[in-house]
């Protein structure tokens, strides 16, 4: 058995910072002193509270949220956020609108449709083949919520600059580039997030949501599909995914007192995709189609000349320890993803590594 | 920092085997030579797919399922079970059954009353305060199942024997007792258990169906509160909670290569149960309140004669290493869990810190 760590370019479960898993690591049979593992600890004890509770406050001070704002743990990935935003949000059976940016994005709709009655598609960028985001998107009428795909990890574009909304909240899912960048959470009603990108390990979803969206949870939901449901016991309704939580409290406590905040993050992540783009840019071999102004930055898509010459690519690169360049099953190709945890180092073994294939194959 | 281990009693989240424990620390930053944590491999790789696939064959044959049966890996806990199980398992618009054992079955019940109009409670040990489990039900009407609980962790009450149904399909909530006795599970169209007492971390639901109950589930639910999408997928249709199931597949091969099976674990948690009530049937300091036959072997309650005595028996206790013995917050009183997990030696020094406590306070 290798000793050795790879490169982990996966989209998710995704790679996480090495000082957090030697922390797991290291107090995997006595957590604090207690003598349990984190995972023997119950979730009704000061001791997980504590995680629980610092979980919170770290994510709050990370993305400068208002006190009007919860920040919850849900189980069920952004999938199942797909069916709870549409039962949740709607405000006196105004319509929910969102924006067609792909695939997560054309999920979330259809999720809603089977949900609610009049679902309106603002805006869409099908016309090509999902290659940018739509610009100057105007609301015509008053509406529950307007939900974006912040990040799109399969097409790699990403928003750079939000829609106006006025009044109507803006409700986002952000799986794939919470934490990643500073932005202006507060019109945003709810945002969503599977944590297994950015923020820790699958199994657990970061809710936020500002508390004038719990008025409209309706009372006749299943308990458990409520939003006012965890907003009410602090997450703590029932046993909650606690060694999930406890992994996103080491990510966030990496993002604040490693990293700096995320601002400091986004700086490295500039220089990573900057890094990545610029190369591609500078030569003919690899092509990535996404209209420069909408490039996701923890997302980098690639094609290679011929489908054979992408599948070689792929080999070599996971005999060099560069790990998770496929592109998804529904588009091929090769991706990139360059989440947090993703070192500026392993992007410049990736950039070698590709100047190396090409001057052999092109 | 202590580095000693102590006694987990704990409800849930619950004591989990040491060698689990320690085989999860000891690959935490390398998982089986892939240069990853397992927290980072993805979930569309061999590799977790192979895990994935080991604990779906290693519980089918702990438990001796036919080929008719899928397991299932879902989250929300039993919690969303309660809601799941009535959405997806009424056949032909006949009434759901359910049997009242308390707490836990009653909020099963109180939510499947919220989804379905005609929901009836065939049996109720209310009138004894959930002291014991009703005998020869009588089901008068065809029904889509009859709901049962397994095991009540708060109540200390467990099914000895499985009411007889005929044609009607049992559904369990076996959150705190599965994997810990052999039964029958052919007569159950659908188990479900939250993983966090007997078969690994919170933050997953093992979800056993029969095929013919697939066939019930309404084609408009939501995608993620369907079994069928689960079923279809292998338990892959969005990111499953990955490292809970790499826990669950290392519990379940503890199991069947340590332990040798369910009817070995059975003999082991019948020697520790009958060892806790043996002593406390043998004198007057504590009491347990249930019918002798009715008893469980996973959570054993006593009270003692005051709250001041089980106060400082608690506090005591602690000191001592003894972990988790306060009873549940809606009960008071006191309470051991000990499943599977929990070791012979543990149940032998509680018992000794009893006599030595009411030798010292009686």
């Amino acid at each position: 058995m290798s000793e050795k760590r790879v490169f982990v370019f996966n989209p998710g479960p995704a790679a996480l910072p090495l000082p957090v898993l030697q922390h797991v690591q290291e107090e995997m049979l006595n957590f604090r002193g207690t003598g349990m593992s984190i995972m023997e600890v119950s979730h009704r004890s000061r001791e997980f509270e504590e995680v629980l509770n610092s979980a919170v406050e770290r994510i709050k001070r990370l993305l400068g949220l208002n006190e009007h704002y919860y920040v919850l743990f849900l189980q069920g990935g952004a999938s199942l956020q797909f069916a709870m935003v549409p039962m949740n949000c709607v405000k006196n059976g105004k319509p929910v609108a969102y924006v067609d940016t792909g695939y997560w994005a054309t999920k979330a709709i259809k999720e809603a449709q089977n949900i609610v009655d009049n679902v309106e598609v603002v805006a869409s960028s099908k016309d090509k083949n999902y290659t940018y985001i739509p610009k100057d998107i105007l609301l015509e009428k008053d509406l529950s919520y307007l939900h974006i795909t912040a990040n799109n990890t399969i097409k790699g574009t990403q928003w750079w600059r939000f829609p106006e909304t006025g009044d109507v909240p803006l409700a986002a899912d952000m799986s794939s580039d919470i934490f990643s960048r500073v932005f202006d959470p507060h019109p945003f009603g709810l945002i969503y997030a599977g944590a297994q990108k950015n923020a820790g390990p699958a199994g657990v979803t970061i809710v936020i949501i500002r508390e004038d969206m719990l008025e409209r949870v309706p009372q006749n939901l299943p308990t458990m599909l409520k939003y006012s449901t965890f907003a009410e016991s602090n997450s703590l309704y029932n046993t909650p995914p606690c060694f999930a939580v406890y992994v996103i409290e080491l990510v966030a406590q990496w993002l604040e007192e490693t990293i700096g905040g995320i601002a400091k993050m986004e700086e490295i992540n500039r220089k990573k995709a900057h890094l990545l783009y610029d190369y591609i840019d500078s030569q003919d071999f690899y092509k990535n189609p996404v209209q420069p102004e909408d490039r996701s930055w923890m997302n980098v898509i690639f094609n290679l000349p011929s489908p054979e010459l992408e599948s070689s690519f792929l080999s070599e690169a996971t005999r060099e320890g560069l790990i998770g360049l496929k592109g998804h099953r529904s588009v091929g190709g090769c991706r990139a993803s360059l989440y947090n945890a993703v070192s500026l180092e392993a992007v410049e073994v990736l950039v070698s590594f590709m100047k190396e294939f090409a001057r052999r194959n092109g």
